[in-house]
């Protein structure tokens, strides 16, 4: 117990959806964390030097390290990244926005840090998967989140009416996502092949000014213009009706 | 568009999981936004005045309307409670704990501002369900959020075994929660039922001073003592290997 006592702790560190003040989606307590780290884990270097420097503006760029953790970096390395803390130190894992791990890399470091009985701490931040849930009315008491559906057209219209199925069966909000400039063919795609009282939640621009969620059935969907979600970060959330 | 922008906002209010502080797990524009509201639907009167207090300290408390939404609520009644937005009021909906709507009331009366074309905004704030999945360090590219299982013994071992498989076969982690005063007993069934290679999260008591968020195969859960999460709020979440 002592033992693990010493060792430093893995912080999860939420960042920025969109381009909101700091305090608008992170808690003080977060930017009073941040402020104290020196060792960060991250997607990207450019980007996570800009969301340190927007959540703590006093932590000094040259005194900080940063790890990049991406496709490319081999095992052997960023087993590496946690011997901060098997040395006392702590350690900030960050994703290019949201909340790492969810939706998102970094998984494995954690897993890692689990492994070698590293503390870690998850901190409160936006997570658009769940901020629409939130305000999509739809069921959270049973939910389920399946990232990208296949791109192939057969595919994915098998996709989609196996996720319909699931959902009346289970009642259980299905929640997915799609790359921003596909969004206007994929929600096509969904109300060609869904029924008209399935319900549709179309979550755009969390946390942003031009933040819009919408729930409401395909049938009333199909008379709307979804030209305006083009290139728009969306989260789609569907609950059939038993 | 215009009529849309005369109506008043709700508000999907998160608060706090446990005895930190307001800014401890919610942005300052929390804050602010709880500030400047009047009107609060809310599971338990008194629960939610203390909450709101903590929140906004110089909140008058004779000044706010709270409006109980509970099991007994009859539908006509709360669907009187989103009259202040119809007529350009801001209205708040809070939990007991965490995030309204996911594993807890609030969606049908987001479900019904939809209906009414009342804007929803979430805002954020802690939610065991995510802080767990982030700091476990399983799959959160996939992952399915069951509510409880259930009580009887055989349909229990039965639903244990279905979950277990489906994390297998989708790689998806399945998360789901027990009534704090059975989490040994539970855990004690999970252990008997999963295979020795699955990999169980036990998350618990979220946010405060005694949070504890412990991944391992069952293999290794089965040498440890279980007796310390009694009556701790607990979140599981179980990734079976391929």
């Amino acid at each position: 117990m002592d033992e693990q006592k010493q060792k430093g702790v893995l912080y999860v560190v939420p960042t920025f959806l969109s381009d909101t003040q700091a305090l608008g989606v992170l808690p003080m307590s977060v930017k009073k964390i941040v402020e104290n780290l020196r060792h960060f884990i991250v997607e990207n270097e450019k980007t996570a030097r800009k969301n340190i420097k927007k959540i703590a503006p006093n932590l000094s760029q040259s005194e900080i390290i940063i790890h990049p953790l991406n496709k490319f970096t081999p095992r052997e390395e960023y087993e590496m990244y946690l011997n901060p803390c098997l040395q006392g130190a702590a350690v900030g894992i960050m994703s290019e926005a949201g909340c790492p791990g969810v939706a998102d890399p970094g998984a494995e470091i954690v897993a890692l840090a689990h492994e070698k009985g590293i503390r870690v701490i998850p901190l409160v931040g936006p997570s658009s998967i769940l901020l629409s849930l939130m305000a999509s009315g739809l069921n959270g008491q049973s939910f389920s989140f399946l990232g990208y559906l296949p791109i192939e057209k057969n595919e994915r219209r098998i996709r989609i009416k196996e996720i319909e199925t699931n959902s009346r069966r289970y009642q259980q909000t299905q929640i997915f996502i799609e790359t921003p400039y596909r969004n206007v063919k994929f929600l096509k795609e969904l109300l060609r092949h869904c029924k008209s009282d399935t319900k549709l939640c179309v979550a755009c621009d969390i946390t942003s000014q031009n933040e819009e969620i919408k729930t409401q059935p395909i049938s009333v969907w199909e008379k709307e213009d979804l030209e305006r979600y083009h290139k728009r970060p969306t989260i789609f959330l569907l609950l059939a009706t038993p």
